[in-house]
């Protein structure tokens, strides 16, 4: 069965998506050791179940991304201080926090490969772990003293949490349609994305065109990001996604590939959507059954399209900074994401 | 059955809490209803959830004592800009998504003599809406345009979180002795007092000398504050708390009275402490049994003795700021809280 990743390079040889993290990461190699040393010192308590949960979180293989757009969008400016280093980790943790409460909201078992913290500790250690860790982000930021960037940091963590919400409200309800739920892709995954390239921007003292740039860089590759995750909930497999493939469908989340497939359906199918996603009413057979409505009318081929579409405009967006290291780096990330397996 | 609190004044003529309370909003009506306004607006959303929880949050007949306490310290040293306003909405925020999270953790069905967000719109949704207002405070720190204050009030957050994960860690634990139970205290509740009395001096520019008393002032408030919920909570009458009185018994919380009781219990009493608070096992009559143990033993007595002995040295703190209105009001307020019944 192919859904339109049986392309996706998977050879190490070949340019793919881990190659692009590594040399994003061989670019930051420093300022990235210097963000986990931040994080570490910041997840310090005396109270044993804050490092616990939070050690768990944080060494449980995330792939740093968000961070590394922070280093790379100062250093592509020239930025040679260390206030970057404090907003990365800041980024990282909200980052961190929100997926601590997700865990919690979504009664997820799994994270890259690992119980998550609700299923190990608990959900009450982990909405008040979480807590502390979003606090611990702000009071980094605090550090980096620069109030535009404060502005932008606190005013996405609101708009983080709003998509959140958002999200919920729109959880099984089919008439969700495409305009709907890209506003909460762009809330509850863009958003971050574009405030840890546009903070990284701000710190380094750039244009404001040049800081327009890389928020909307980190805007688009975050949609783009996303989508793919989306599609992958589908089409992926579970050895290399290191969750369960169709966790999505199983809690009735409303991505892209069910707008599309259910915008696409016949009338008679519209009470099998009707049953699993907006009933909740599943079996076993159903998950396949979907997946083959989705391959019949490109549902996921069309979801990863669009990924593809977002991931040039984020290419595009970078051709307004300087030509260095950075920007190769920055640009070949997103083209290997929208082709990425996991 | 006299716990001690039989001699509070329940008259409205007398001089009590409620009435202290209105005197204080009195003096700050103005920007009270300024923070209210601010409130509002921060919580206006399109996503109706938002709104909708944090209405029933904020419209619940909170006493506002936080907020007013901000506004007060400010005004207290002659301030007359507006930033107080901004910061004293930003502690009321998140004293807001605390009590959201914490009705989540402690599963409570009533605050206040309302049901809880939790029971009404669902855990889920009050962890996520608890995110939100949370973010919302943050920004409204940032308008304030104040770094110090924004140290202090972003750190104090982060010493919330490690407060409740503390409080988690020690319940059932009956072990947990005077200084363990006061490090709680003074991190889930002695730190926003004072947080809120601390930045309301800092924006007004007095003294380092006048911000520390201020400082002390919320926090020797803040535990006097909580150690009387504490005894309430095993001492006052439902009626008047607007909340289930034996919560934190049932809970298995350790508070002072427990503590208090533990110490002071015979060898062959243990046991029904450990059933009761270790092993949560409860039967009818048990809590009227505890009741009879803390009557005995002193243990809601000498609870509210510590508690005034917190307030002395709250009034005296106000010795070292101007003699005026605003420091009359600060005194009265916490005068008659360790006599309030409810």
């Amino acid at each position: 069965m192919s859904l339109g990743l049986a392309e996706a390079p998977v050879s190490e040889k070949a340019p793919n998506f881990i190659g692009a993290v590594k040399a994003l990461r061989a670019l930051t190699e420093n300022d990235l050791a210097a963000v986990n040393e931040q994080i570490l010192s910041r997840m310090d308590s005396p109270v044993s179940m804050i490092p616990d949960v939070a050690g768990h979180l944080i060494n449980s293989g995330g792939k740093r991304i968000r961070p590394m757009m922070t280093l790379a969008s100062a250093r592509l400016f020239g930025y040679d201080g260390d206030n970057h280093v404090k907003l990365a980790a800041a980024v990282e943790l909200i980052h961190g926090a929100t997926l601590l409460h997700d865990d919690v909201v979504d009664q997820s078992a799994l994270r890259r490969g690992a119980e998550t913290a609700n299923i190990i500790w608990g959900n009450k250690e982990s909405v008040l772990v979480g807590d502390y860790i979003f606090s611990r982000a702000f009071e980094l930021m605090v550090a980096a003293q620069n109030l535009r960037v404060l502005e932008v940091l606190s005013r996405t963590a609101g708009i983080i949490a709003e998509g959140e919400v958002l999200q919920l409200a729109t959880q099984k309800n089919i008439e969700t349609d495409f305009d709907l739920y890209l506003s909460v892709v762009e809330a509850k995954t863009a958003a971050l994305f574009a405030a840890a390239t546009r903070s990284g921007a701000i710190i380094s003292g750039c244009s404001e065109k040049e800081e327009n740039s890389m928020n909307s860089y980190g805007r688009n590759f975050g949609i783009a990001y996303q989508l793919i995750d989306d599609a992958l909930d589908y089409a992926g497999f579970e050895s290399d996604l290191g969750k369960t493939v169709g966790d999505d469908f199983r809690e009735g989340k409303m991505t892209l590939p069910v707008v599309y497939a259910i915008a696409r359906a016949k009338p008679d199918e519209k009470s099998f959507w009707r049953r699993v996603i907006a009933d909740g009413v599943q079996n076993n057979g159903d998950f396949e059954q979907a997946r083959y409505f989705m391959e019949r009318d490109d549902a996921v081929v069309d979801t990863i399209s669009c990924a593809k579409s977002y991931a040039e405009r984020a290419i595009s967006d970078v051709s307004a900074a300087p030509d260095n290291d950075y920007a190769n780096a920055m640009i070949e990330l997103v083209e290997q994401s929208v082709t990425r397996g996991f």
